[in-house]
């Protein structure tokens, strides 16, 4: 590839990619990998932190979040789509990396304290999710990027990234350089609901949905609470469905609907008429990809064995390079 | 192979193996070799938890590690010879369950605690010498032994593979055997001097020293202090020569050494030469297979690119199950 910037992401395989993936991430990686090197892989290690005691859907997940990719617009032609396991020197690289990180620099990591303590129906206490921060630096190092594309609440794991790398050249000689944070906004998605987006309520919009699905999840959905009449005038701001005209539909689109909806002249049934009928032509390519894709068997196993390919070449270039810097 | 049973070890490459290694482990493996399919790996991962600031000298010791195996008796012919290292799956195997191990099981582990305590002049608080028992829980686990020869220093981590073992068995189904610990026990070698054997000190026996330098070792060697003269009684159970009697003269021999010394009848310089003779007599074996091993040129590499093959085989197998246990 003649890009001349090189970069890496990637996204742990737990469940269908709503539409707050595609426009908080996949959006940006499609751009990405117009301008860049780019190498996405499915983090199926590190769904194994958290998953370790019924991995069973992981396999399953792989696959589907490929076709979310695809259908997204990630283009095998353009980009490195692989899977991290089937790249073990992500796994070497992690142990190598695991000798130089302080004990302390995990435990005081935010994200380790916060899900310790939120999240309660699984045990966190194993040492696979303690370290997962130093398989992700190893992830993100093992392609030496000039930036990675990262939501707000990794910029610690990033952090931690750049510290590894300066420990490890600080040691060894320089071989990492210092990855930047290239920080996507996310993209606010509210569960359909009103309660918050998870997996469990199917109360999001799935990249996967058919269409049928979405209308009738669309005419359910929540839009301002305390609007119960069409003559009452509405709130977009506390309504359920504006984000998604943030978006889905043009600035054009916004400003009137927030003016017939403020003013009582459009009513939310007309609204979500105007959203599906946005959500439509967004999600048709998307569909039509992925039907592509699904007509063709074997076509996911096709794409990920070319990138594991691919990616393995650069690991193996870098880990040469590490084992060389060590000594080893 | 057609032997029933398999075991594994390894030794981390931290320097030239003395009588002490010898007697309290090589030996055993010479016997083992004979008797059962065993893996003797080179933990060269494992040197990296303690000298990751220095490693520099880890590619040294490997080569000197093997030779001093060969020269001991191990024979590429009967055991599988490899480099930990080479076998990524080693890597891959401890990653996958560190997600199943508890941190708590790994702080309350009594070498990690000993350590953090006694070794001041280097930093131990890196991740990697907090999981090391997981990898050494992989190391084991990998070629599924029915047991480990190991010093009772290593019953702690034995328990812990076994405690790792059945909880990967209890989540995803039977495929490890619990490994018993085959306890070996440890040979008493004292430094020359007094003191603790220390590589730094250089007051240790190695079985590549030549015999020139061990006569001169030998001579200023401390025996028992408080006899200044041969006519005092000495007395074998303080003296520093006598553990080596033990390990290697006759027993019938000891029991005369013993009645000389505590009689004043033998010196200290003769007691020095019977131990000198029986010393030759028991390192000429090892230095000729040694000088052979020196002879050939690349001959070492070879001995582990055909064991890492070997490993490498089995460990893809276990690999294989481990992955369809786990559904990946
Ligand atoms: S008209 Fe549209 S923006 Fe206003 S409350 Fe209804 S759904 Fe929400
Ligand atoms: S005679 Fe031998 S056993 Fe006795 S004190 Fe001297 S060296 Fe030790």
């Amino acid at each position: 590839m003649s890009k001349e910037l090189r970069t890496v992401s990637g996204m742990r395989p737990t469940g269908p990619l709503h539409l707050g993936h595609y426009f908080g991430v996949l959006k940006n990686w499609v751009e990405l990998q117009d301008r860049e090197e780019a190498y996405f892989f499915v983090a199926d290690w590190h769904a194994l932190t958290s998953d370790y005691a019924d991995p069973s859907r992981i396999r399953h997940n792989i696959a589907e979040m490929v076709k979310d990719w695809v259908g997204a617009g990630l283009d095998p032609e353009k980009c490195v789509i692989f899977r991290q396991s089937a790249v073990k020197e992500h796994g070497e690289l992690s142990l190598l990396l695991s000798m130089i990180t302080p004990v302390s620099w995990l435990e005081r990591n935010p994200t380790y304290k916060e899900q310790q303590q939120q999240i309660s129906n699984k045990d966190l206490g194993n040492a696979g999710f303690l370290c997962y921060p130093v398989l992700m630096a190893a992830d993100i190092l093992m392609y030496r990027p000039h930036g990675v594309p990262v939501g707000e609440d990794q910029l610690p794991h990033m952090e931690l990234t750049r510290e590894i790398a300066r420990r490890f050249n600080y040691f060894y000689g320089d071989l990492f350089p210092e990855p930047q944070a290239m920080l996507t906004p996310a993209a606010k998605c509210p569960g359909l609901d009103g309660r918050k987006m998870s997996k469990s309520y199917n109360n999001g919009i799935f990249l996967s949905d058919d269409f049928a699905g979405i209308q009738e999840k669309v005419r359910g959905m929540f839009t301002d609470k305390a609007r119960l009449r069409k003559s009452d005038p509405g709130n977009p701001d506390v309504c359920n469905l504006f984000p998604y005209h943030v978006l889905l539909s043009s600035p054009e689109e916004q400003a009137e609907i927030r003016r017939g909806c403020t003013s009582a002249q459009l009513g939310c049934v007309d609204c979500k008429k105007i959203f599906l009928k946005n959500l439509e032509a967004f999600l048709t390519p998307l569909h039509e990809r992925r039907a592509a894709l699904d007509a063709r068997p074997g076509a996911v196993e096709e794409i990920l064995a070319a990138g594991n390919e691919k990616a393995r070449a650069f690991a193996m270039s870098t880990m040469a390079l590490a084992r060389e810097k060590m000594g080893l």
